[in-house]
């Protein structure tokens, strides 16, 4: 897709009429005087959470926001491949891949020994290793990963729109009530500016950004660096000779000068990172006013011996960021885990900031909601107890204190590489360093490698053997099957959605799995018989068969080899007010294309296996097929029995 | 994606409240008095033609329909490979393939000569062949086609809305006018029906169905078999036992019963055809007072031994319709074809009728509208001379002869083996026949064999050697490429959008395309600068280069190894109020995958060659590179110069 060539216009491409594409009503209605959750803030984290518990019509869910209406531009645009998993599991994967701009490669560029004061290219890197994800790295606005959230969340069971034109004032928490925070909020719109409103939660989130007040509220702070990062952004459509304009390219000059430049969507907008001075302490970037015509001119500087003629600035900002981290993302001090269970948590860029050069912020922010969000469900709709709960700040804070580290040593390696180009030695070894570190964490920065340490969520890796590419802890990895029942090709791990079920995915061993004694025939009795089986113990009465479990079960044979109707009962469910037969639960390895997901995997093709995934996507278990014990005890520590 | 578990609900699967799904909101605004374009009914060639209208703000389109809103369910399902490339360029392809059924297999059922009374599976096969198409067969309901064509003329320049509740009355046709059509309407909504209301228009096409009104006040009739052919039809949930429920199956009981089965999209619908008697010269099925009782009742007869129990019911019909054909469709006859230009058109069901079982209704019917829209807008724009416009009825009529003529033989094939079934022969001959037709057949029920004579807009295939997979007359076949600026594998196809453009596609001969005297370089340097340049003579003054004829060009090296600013100036043209770089014309082979496209279309390496690609996806011309006044002298035969 092609747009903003005649200047930037916020919102859908696709709709013609400027006016309409930036229109902002905002829902001015009262807040409601209680509810189950309050999420304070509507940035990448707080819309992620907005849209998991939309999802479900019986929890009640306000989110508050104090700008007047929705983000038309600007902020983080980086788009990291786990995190268009995500996307596709909350159903707008594919509007992203249609408008956003694909990262494929990315460009290097060093001050040219030969030319004094120009730049040349020192090397070229294929963005995304082969096979990381089904999806690509991309880039678009955050804006309208906003607009796609807001979207989703208008069309849910819970039709959720946000409060605009509220700003949390302060909480106040009552841990014996069994609605327990109390938030006083201000209306800064007109007629009613200045009012306050009192909204009663069981559960605040505070997905507020940098300058959290929830955060404040629960006596929390961030600590880390003292002095903040500066960093000029601009997005800006511009005239160019530069011949890597519409390539990722890191560019250091010879007089130290820095620039990340991050083509973006429609074919001609792109953003440009001027790295700016540190900051000394508590020093704020405003007062050293910096304008657009001084950005404008520093990119100059650095892109010579080409040209850089900016025609129309979308949006621009100094962006400053020191490394820091919250040492706790939920109300509850270590030292009183054991005793209650927390009702206000932390997310996003409330409880770890970090420069824009690793891309994190969004992605890592939206990651924080998607945690949290199935698991605050699964405690509201009584699935699961609330010391559950507790998980959220153990695994999300070891993520995020990977994060800052990581993001200090990218940033040091950058600024170190910048010295050693204007020292005189001309930059020739240390651009290679930079290229070498940015192939090195490729899979850090598409979001892949977060991993969950063992816990009453993530199993021992014990049978890890079983299946080596679906490792215990870390994101489900997708891969190609034929669905037996109409031979259609589709990504295994596209049946994970963002509906707060977990899965048991089961693949089969060696021999005829339709055979009465197959392994898969015991496992489907067990879950279908057994009194300890967890799909009998967790699902409420009445409810459908996989309303809180969805097993899906995987064969090595070729399709056509297989007769659906032979396999057990169990996977052809009946569901619904009909009782209809859900015939989407079994599938093949994809023999056609020859991306066998056995061999892709490395599942034991003798034994199978089975790889429990949680609603977030996470594997939280590798197991033999016939460990029934140790899947319901695995269960019993997460979920509540039904009656 | 998985819905209508509950029973079918029209409208958006993603809205989960089920009255704002329904929402059939019309416009009643009064109709304008005077327009470029009358269209005349809201089927599936009515809203190809006003979306591809819609694109262009300067032309006044109206378009009417007598039903009170938006279609909610039945009528046609299936959605040909060569539909979903028209759907791409249209911009919703990714919005159907994520809610369609894809038909992946075709099963066959046969009379079991063992177990007398009963079916029994006879064959199976694939139902598209490798490579016809980077598309796939999809079933969705036609209701959901609207959706998104309404969708996308709301979003577009013109922002256009049906008239709802507006029946075509009469028109009446003044040659020597310059808005030679007056319409008249009758308001069919309270409380304004009964009121007649009068549009003129430049142009008037009936896309108003089999009783076309439009075709009668130009005197024209449909000709053909006097007898119907009847269907039932149903679009059900239900319980069954059938293996084959989420394949399409063609069955055929040994009582001489015949059923199609269409699985639909959901997961859970499926629609059945079941054949009925032939009806008497000028029988109604109406008459017959047939119910959805005996269409179950004969559905289950043929299903045994197999169970079907009908759990809910979405839509059903009795579909009667006759393989009949209009003579001509405009209001030229073709004595006076050199005298006048037409002013009144007819598309879709209006100028034929064929049985569904080659599911072809929906398809040709869109492709006419495909066809004559960018036509008309050429005419309107004064982009071509209007005499473009007698093309429409000699290219689509011979298409819907052809059409006709395949569904007989079709019909013919599928009741002769009904027949043979129940003569006592067992159906063991005629079963097979029915596949063997069915996979020969396959290219044709995909769409793809369209092929327009030559004439005016298609040339003659004398250089058709140097590009074997680009047929002349033939629907461009996209193959993957890499775009040289970004490094992104991309459908070339998809370049073509329906935006009423042309397009050049030159692949380069072998040779550095960088050296001065490239062939590519002359190419380029003769659309650029040379007086006959077609791309200078229709460009209107003032407006982009690439307004009207789009130029791209496709390079064999490793994208790797070029680089874009070494090619002419004239591939990185500057457009737009500000004069940015348009960095998307050029690609390179997809040697990383290995699909070469080069390989892949028999394109001669040596020469290279020039496809001239039409604004409805059909490939004009294949020319050597250095054809300059082959080239212009096709254009000019197409085309007005420009002041
Ligand atoms: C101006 C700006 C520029 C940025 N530029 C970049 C960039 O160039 N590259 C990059 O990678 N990242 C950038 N970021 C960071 C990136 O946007 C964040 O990492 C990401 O948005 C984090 O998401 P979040 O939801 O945690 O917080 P945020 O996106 O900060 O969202 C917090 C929301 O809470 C609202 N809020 C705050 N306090 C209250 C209150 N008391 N009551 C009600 N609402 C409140 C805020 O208005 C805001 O909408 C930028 C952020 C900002 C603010
Ligand atoms: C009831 C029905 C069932 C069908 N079932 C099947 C099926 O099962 N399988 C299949 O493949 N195909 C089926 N078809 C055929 C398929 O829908 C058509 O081939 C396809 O819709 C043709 O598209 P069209 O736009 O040419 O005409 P249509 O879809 O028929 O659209 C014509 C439109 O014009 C409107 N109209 C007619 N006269 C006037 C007037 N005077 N003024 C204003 N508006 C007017 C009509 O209300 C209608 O909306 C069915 C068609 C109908 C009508």
């Amino acid at each position: 897709m092609q747009f903003h060539l005649n200047g930037f216009e916020p919102g859908d491409p696709d709709i013609a009429d400027l006016e309409q594409r930036r229109d902002t009503a905002t829902a001015s209605s009262p807040l409601p005087r209680e509810v189950d959750v309050l999420i304070v803030g509507c940035g990448p984290a707080g819309l992620t959470l907005a849209a998991q518990l939309s999802a479900f019509p019986d929890i009640r869910t306000c989110i508050v926001e104090q700008k007047s209406g929705r983000l038309l531009r600007g902020q983080a645009d980086g788009i990291a491949c786990r995190t268009m998993e995500m996307f596709h599991a909350f159903g707008f994967g594919e509007r992203v891949l249609r408008e956003a701009y694909w990262v494929n490669e990315t460009t290097f560029w060093k001050p040219d020994d030969r030319q004094p004061g120009t730049i040349m290219r020192s090397g070229r890197v294929q963005d995304t290793e082969d096979g990381l994800s089904e999806f690509p790295h991309v880039i678009l606005n955050q804006a309208r990963v906003h607009d796609f959230y807001l979207d989703i969340m208008l069309k849910s069971p819970a039709r959720l729109e946000p409060h605009y034109a509220r700003r949390l004032l302060d909480l106040t928490i009552d841990p014996a009530s069994p609605v327990p925070v109390t938030a006083r909020l201000e209306r800064l719109d007109q007629p009613q500016a200045g009012q306050t409103e009192t909204v009663k939660a069981r559960y605040v989130v505070g997905c507020d950004g940098a300058r959290s007040t929830v955060r404040r509220s629960i006596g929390r702070a961030l600590h880390g660096d003292s002095a903040n990062q500066a960093w000029g952004v601009m997005d800006v459509l511009a005239l160019t000779d530069f011949p890597d304009i519409r390539r990722k390219a890191v560019i250091k000059s010879a007089d130290g000068g820095s620039i990340v430049l991050i083509p973006r969507e429609g074919g001609y907008l792109v953003r440009i990172y001027v790295e700016l001075d540190d900051l000394a302490e508590n020093e704020r970037i405003a007062n050293r006013a910096i304008t657009i015509d001084s950005l404008v001119a520093a990119a100059q500087q650095v892109f010579k011996p080409y040209t850089f003629e900016v025609k129309d600035v979308a949006w621009w900002s100094v962006y400053e960021i020191g490394q820091r981290l919250c040492d706790k993302f939920d109300d509850v001090p270590d030292q009183h885990v054991g005793e209650r269970d927390p009702c206000v948590f932390i997310a996003g860029d409330a409880c770890h900031t970090h420069s824009p050069k690793a891309g994190q912020g969004m992605n890592v922010s939206m990651q924080d909601a998607f945690n949290l969000g199935w698991k605050l469900a699964s405690v509201l709709r009584k699935q699961s107890p609330a010391r559950l709960l507790h998980s959220y700040s153990a695994e999300r804070r070891a993520i995020a204190k990977e994060l800052v580290d990581f993001d200090r040593e990218w940033a040091g390696i950058l600024s170190g590489a910048s010295k050693a180009a204007t020292d005189g030695q001309g930059g020739g070894i240390d651009p290679a360093e930079v290229q070498r570190y940015f192939v090195q964490h490729g899979r850090y920065t598409a979001g892949t490698v977060t991993r969950y340490a063992p816990s009453v969520l993530t199993g021992e890796p014990a049978h890890q053997h079983l299946a080596g590419g679906f490792v215990v802890g870390t994101r489900f990895h997708s891969a190609p099957v034929i669905r037996l029942a109409d031979a259609k090709p589709v990504h295994l791990g596209h049946v994970v959605k963002a509906d707060g079920r977990w899965r048991l995915i089961a693949f089969a061993g060696s021999g005829d799995p339709t055979a009465p004694n197959s392994a898969i025939g015991a496992f489907c009795a067990f879950l279908a018989e057994a009194q300890a089986s967890p799909v009998r113990r967790y699902t409420p009465a009445g409810e459908d068969i996989d309303t809180v479990i969805d097993v899906r079960v995987v064969l090595q044979q070729r399709h056509s080899e297989l007769a659906l109707e032979s396999l057990p009962a169990f996977l052809l469910p009946q569901k619904g007010r009909f009782g209809l037969r859900d015939y989407e639960k079994v599938f093949c390895a994809d023999l056609e294309s020859g991306d066998d997901i056995f061999d892709m995997r490395g599942i034991d093709r003798e034994r199978g296996c089975l790889i429990v995934v949680r609603p977030d996507q996470y594997v939280a278990h590798v197991l033999p097929l016939d460990a029934d014990a140790d899947l319901a005890a695995f269960f019993d520590g997460v979920m509540l029995r039904q009656a």
